[in-house]
Order: structure tokens, then C-alpha cells, then sequence
């Protein structure tokens, strides 16, 4: 089934503790898809600059990612600079050059309406809500949103998260929205806004699965937790976020129906994606990670969480 | 088996968004006693004031645990006054009274000579290493530290180190330990000083154990990680680390063998009684609950964390 991807193709500058990078490709819609291709068809619904050129395009041609959503403006891409420092837990902004973004109307084409999954990457609520309604007969909606919007366009984001199915958001996020520190309390009153399920995000903790009893019919209402790999070295964590989303969906929409093992299962993936992005920087890795690669990483993940999973 | 402990009896005056308790039953060896004596015989080595009446003597008597180890002395006990505020993952001391703790001269009753597992329970390393050289025959040995010792101590926290088998701490105290921010390069860096294996513990994310080629001799060096149970009220957090530890150690002494299997499921049984412990103010929750209780949430850990656990 096709995903539909609306969300930022950018070019990103980056300084962590590995190294420095300029200008290479980045955004969460570019992240997303292409940790989604590996399991099924992507969409994308951005606009990108003049520096966007057709080796750009290439890199989403070569996982047979669909980029006809992708509008060409005159002047820049969306450009962001940041650095890590430390434990790497935390992205400092040091500049958002939003470019062509900053007029940014999405529009969908045509041939993308009959799209079965949905994805709002993290962007104005506003312009989420305005791909939302575009999509009436979309089987599931899964979006993100960041702190920025939470403090300041709270109004719109609510709007945004009445029509959601899935939330995917971090720890701090979580609380933010919610104006509550317990966890378990505060995702129990950001589902209360609309979505049916949120996946908390904690970093190299894993990940946290929680369930409104709207989502399977009462069948599984107890949270769910999937880890992170434990990695010696993290060289760029930017986009891994969007890579577990990528995986996370990516995995849903390939299977025939969202049941609560197919839940599980992507939220392993998702891990397992946004494991494979921060190996790299940029997209390097999520470009060339092979089916085998990924599959052989999933049972690691089995087997660092499971009781009966390993090998001994 | 057998497993003796050296570590604090005291008394604690916590206060939390729960609300306030003064002068109440704890200490490190209290959590984990009581903890592990749901898996195997239990032996203290402590030291207590005059305010240490016979009436807490009876909550370790109940429970099967041997206090013939814990040493009488004139004045009062060891006394701890915390708060904890907001997401409630850190503790603020308000004041640490040694009192008979100042003058502790760990006795080993002779009885007490044949105790297979040695848990060294978070006090001055200087008094761990002197337990530690007066069992010399034991099979096991697993310790615990904190960021004082860490800090000011750390000639005699190396020489504690360097005989440990199993070292239990959290992310913080493992970092600090290591000096370096990457949990895996640390608790390589941290086994190298000593221990086979280290488990640290992150507080509502769970806990991952970390392996040398030395434990199992080479069947499980991949790190394993434990969940957390997700809860809506955190009622008191202190001696939640000690209880994880009671159940992680006393599950094992319970095992004929240390193997991989009985480390994982050793790590979850420690998981559930920290789960148990928060639940109430002091040891409340950890004197009272039942092993029908125990195996009933031990299941709960493996469906919320097992791909194949959920009853869908």
C-alpha cells in the first residue's frame, strides 16, 4: 500500500562529535521516505529550491520513491544548521533558513489521492491540517510535530491531533503537550485529543507504544515497549526520529491489516531504521542499507530484548 | 543459596508529590532483603541505633530474612531526609544523618561464613572491600555504588571494582565511573576496571546489561535490555534501585547456575520488584506483596516488551 509523505526535503549542516558536513540532503520527509521504501511504496509532498538538483532526486529515483509531489521553486531549499555536543541526546539549532518553505501550499497531485496511509511530517499544523483534508479516504493518519508548534501554535496543532490515528512524538514532547511529567498520565491525556495510539520516542531508551482503547477494540490497551540498539558510536543522530517513523510505518502499510502484533513489529522497525540512520551522516546509510542488513538487525533487536531470544 | 548483604538499615523521611513520611523503615539493605526474599534466604550485615525497636525487626523476621548480622549500638540509626519533585527520577537530600553508621565495623557472624552470593549494598567502598576480603569462598559477588563515592573515593571504588562480578548502578554513576558519555564504550570501560557484567539501571526506561567475554565465556557478550512498567502514579521512589537489585540477585541465587537465560530473566524479576516498591511509601509495598502477585507481573513485563507476549 502507498504511503503519502507531506514534510520538509532540505539540506542540512551538521557538526557533531564525528565531524562536520555542509549543505547535504536531509528534512523529515527525505529521512521518512526513504526508511519507509524499504518496506513499501512512498509518496512526497514538498517543495524544494533551485540547489535541488537532479542527483537529489536520484537519491529517492534509486529507492523508487515517487517525487512528483516534489514542487520546484525559485531560490533556496529549506536549510537548517545544528550541532550535537556530549551525549548527542539533544540537536543545538544554530540557524533555520526556511527558504522556499516559508511559502509553502501543498498541493497533491492527482494520482496520489487513491494514497492509503498518510504521514504529516513534522511542519505548521496548519499546513498538516490543509493535506488532511485533502485526504478524506485515507485508511490511517500518522503524524509528528515538535516543540516549537506545541508552545506556539498550540490551537492548530489540536486541530491536527483531533484526525489523527497515530502520534509520534519524544518524551518532552509528550509532556509538553500534555502539561503533565507522568508519562502514563500524559500520554493518556494526548490521546484524549484525538489520536488512538502514541509512540513515545526515548532516544537510546527505545521506544514507548501507548493504546486508546479505540484502537484495536479494547484488545490491547497495555502499553508496549520496543528498545533502542545500545551503539558504541552515534555519528549523526539527525533524521533518526523520522527513520523510526519511516520504519515504523513503513512496516504498517505493508501489511494487509493494523493489528497489535503488526504494531509491535513496526515499532521494532521503527527502531531498527532510526538504528541504521544515525550510523552515517545525513542519509548515507538509510540510502544503501540492504533488505538482508535490515532484517538481520530486527532479530538483533528480538534478541536483546527478549527472553528467549538469543542465542546462547 | 544463601546470599549476605552489607548495607544500611535506616530510617527515611521522604517527602513526594504523594505526600510526607518521617522516620520510616529503609536503607539500602532493607530494599533488597526484602526484595530478594521472595526468591531465597536472605542474611544482613548492618548497624542500628535504639530506634530500631523490635517492631522492625519483625518486618525482616516475617519475611524469613536472618538479622543476626545486623549489629545493636547506642544512639540512633542512620537517618535519610529526601525530596523528590516534577518527573520524581531524582532524589534532593535534605539531610544525612550517619549517626551509628559513622563508626560501622562490618562483623561477619561465623554462621554467616558459607553464604555463596555476596551483595555489597551501597556504602563507603572501603568497608565493601573489607567484607568482601572476609568471604573468600563465595561464588558471586555484585555490588553497588553512588556518585559520592564516584566522586571523592575512587582509589578505594576501584579496589571494590576490580573483585566484582556483577557491578548494578545507573546511567549517571556509570557514565561518571567510565568518564565517557556513550553508555556501551562505558560500561566497556567499566568492566575493564573489574566486574564480568554491569547492569545499569535507567529509572522508568528500564535497565541494560552489559557483558565481558569473561561471564559466560563468550555465549553472551550482545547487551540485554530489561523494560520498565509504564505507571500512573509513582507514589515514593526511594529503594527502587535496592529492590531491583534484590530481585535481579535473589532470582539468581535462587538458580542452580548462572547462565545467560537466568541473568535475562534475573533482570526482569528485578524490574518487577522496583515496579512493586514505587508503589507505596517505603518498604510498605515490598513487605506485603504475594508471589502470585510477583508472577503475575513478571508476565505483564514479558507482554509489554515481547513481540509474541500480548494476549491479543
Amino acid at each position: 500500500m502507498s504511503i503519502l509523505v507531506v514534510g520538509s526535503v532540505a539540506f542540512d549542516s551538521i557538526e557533531t562529535p564525528s565531524g562536520k558536513v555542509d549543505h547535504i540532503l536531509g528534512g523529515a520527509a527525505t529521512h521518512f521516505s526513504l526508511a519507509a521504501s524499504y518496506f513499501t511504496d512512498v509518496r512526497v509532498i514538498a517543495v524544494v529550491g533551485e540547489d535541488f538538483t537532479a542527483e537529489h532526486e536520484a537519491i529517492f529515483g534509486k529507492r523508487g520513491i515517487d517525487t512528483d509531489g516534489i514542487e520546484h521553486a525559485p531560490g533556496l531549499s529549506f536549510h537548517w544548521t545544528g550541532a550535537y555536543s556530549g551525549s548527542l541526546n539533544e540537536a543545538k539549532t544554530l540557524g533555520t533558513d526556511l527558504n522556499v518553505f516559508a511559502a509553502f501550499e501543498p498541493k497533491i497531485p492527482e494520482q496520489y489521492l487513491d494514497s492509503e496511509y498518510l504521514f504529516l511530517a513534522n511542519i505548521d499544523p496548519v499546513l498538516q491540517s490543509r493535506v488532511r483534508a485533502q485526504m478524506p479516504k485515507v485508511k490511517l493518519v500518522c503524524g509528528d510535530t515538535m516543540n516549537y508548534w506545541i508552545a506556539d501554535h498550540r490551537e492548530n496543532l489540536l486541530k491536527v491531533l483531533h484526525d489523527l490515528d497515530v502520534l509520534l512524538v519524544n518524551d518532552g514532547e509528550t509532556r509538553m503537550i500534555a502539561g503533565e511529567t507522568n508519562m502514563v498520565k500524559a500520554a493518556d491525556a494526548v490521546m484524549a485529543m484525538g489520536p488512538k495510539a502514541i509512540v513515545v520516542k526515548h532516544g537510546e531508551y527505545g521506544a514507548t507504544g501507548f493504546f486508546s482503547d479505540r484502537v484495536f477494540e479494547g484488545a490491547m490497551s497495555r502499553p508496549f515497549r520496543a528498545p533502542a540498539l545500545p551503539l558504541a558510536e552515534v555519528v549523526d543522530p539527525t533524521g533518526a526520529g523520522d527513520s523510526f517513523a519511516g520504519g515504523f510505518y513503513g512496516y504498517i502499510a505493508s501489511q494487509p491489516e493494523l493489528t497489535p502484533a503488526v504494531f509491535r513489529t513496526a515499532m521494532f522497525y521503527g527502531g531498527v531504521m532510526g538504528s541504521f540512520a544515525v550510523e552515517r551522516f545525513g542519509t548515507e546509510r538509510l540510502q544503501a542499507v540492504t533488505s538482508e542488513e535490515i532484517n538481520t538487525r530486527f532479530e538483533l533487536f528480538r534478541e536483546i530484548s527478549h527472553l528467549e531470544g538469543a542465542r546462547d
